[in-house]
């Protein structure tokens, strides 16, 4: 039996983004975001969406780049932190100790000490209401070394990334592994083809 | 030190979405989706993107509605072979034993047995590329009653969501707290201020 929670943005979970930006005098700038996630395989894209009170909101329309930077769960205060003030009036690198790198394909910068960064160019700009959907298109990850596979993919359990539960409002790790896409359907598959 | 994966949409984690809708004979249809997430806050907005090539596209334009309904951790074979194969040829909801429910918001089915779901009515629609991004304004979120907490918030562990790792090609359940957003990271704030 379900019951109504009214008209809310409650999907689960929603990704811990850390949106880089550089403001009108070239200073490094990073905003938590929640509100995004993959858009279109081909080109890449990814979607993030900002209110429009929001400095990187300015500094994106500004240089047409952001880079996203995930977080490990090690890093969910600073994520935190950098969700709770603004650029407008706080150099968030400079209080937490976190070292700016510049793109070189991009005009924004990245965490270097977060473990995987996207390079984004802005390709669209969506006016949705109370935010705005920037749509970038991936140019590039960058992801730390020690985290890579034998088969180059992301060691996604050391990778550790945060997740966003909307409306309650908390942080949660990885849990354990549950099956392979595309792989775990299959045997109900072949159950129907043999009906 | 960080090393290039190429341009690539890997944004950990994404949400497994089963999206809703009817075919040009009135029959309830699903798909699997994971490229997508919250859009807009008011009016509360989210996306998915989906290939040209996929039943769903075009009964999404025609019907210009869909539903989100996501699956617990227990049905997450059920929600793989819905990725799996094409409603074109396949009756997914009763190959599955799944039931479906027509909105009386939208014109969409969800389905009744996943715990939590969003009445979804399309808004705006971007082309980007492989992809098509629809833009769905919910009207409303329908969850199961015992899922409900006593502050009307959803208990995200018993909706035991499934995660999808982009590239691995991995489903991984809910892992444990890790803490309260927009308080965690207060105490680097209170940190700054008395420095």
């Amino acid at each position: 039996m379900k019951t109504s929670l009214g008209a809310k943005t409650l999907l689960y979970p929603a990704p811990v983004m850390v949106v880089g930006t550089y403001n009108e005098q070239g200073q490094a700038n990073v905003m938590t975001a929640a509100w995004g996630g993959i858009a279109c395989s081909r080109p890449p894209c990814i979607s993030i969406s900002l209110r429009s009170a929001t400095a990187s909101h300015a500094y994106i329309v500004s240089r047409k780049a952001f880079t996203i930077s995930l977080p490990s769960r090690a890093y969910a205060a600073q994520a935190d932190y950098i969700g709770l003030v603004s650029g407008h009036n706080h150099n968030k690198f400079e209080e937490l100790g976190l070292t700016p790198v510049a793109s070189t394909l991009v005009d924004a910068p990245y965490v270097n000490e977060f473990p995987l960064v996207l390079e984004c160019r802005l390709v669209a700009i969506h006016e949705l209401g109370l935010h705005t959907q920037f749509i970038g298109e991936v140019m590039d990850v960058k992801v730390d070394k020690m985290l890579v596979t034998n088969k180059r993919r992301v060691n996604i359990e050391q990778l550790d990334p945060i997740l966003f539960m909307p409306d309650s409002g908390l942080y949660y790790g990885l849990g354990t592994l549950i099956g392979e896409a595309f792989s775990i359907g299959k045997e109900l598959v072949q159950h129907k083809d043999k009906a």
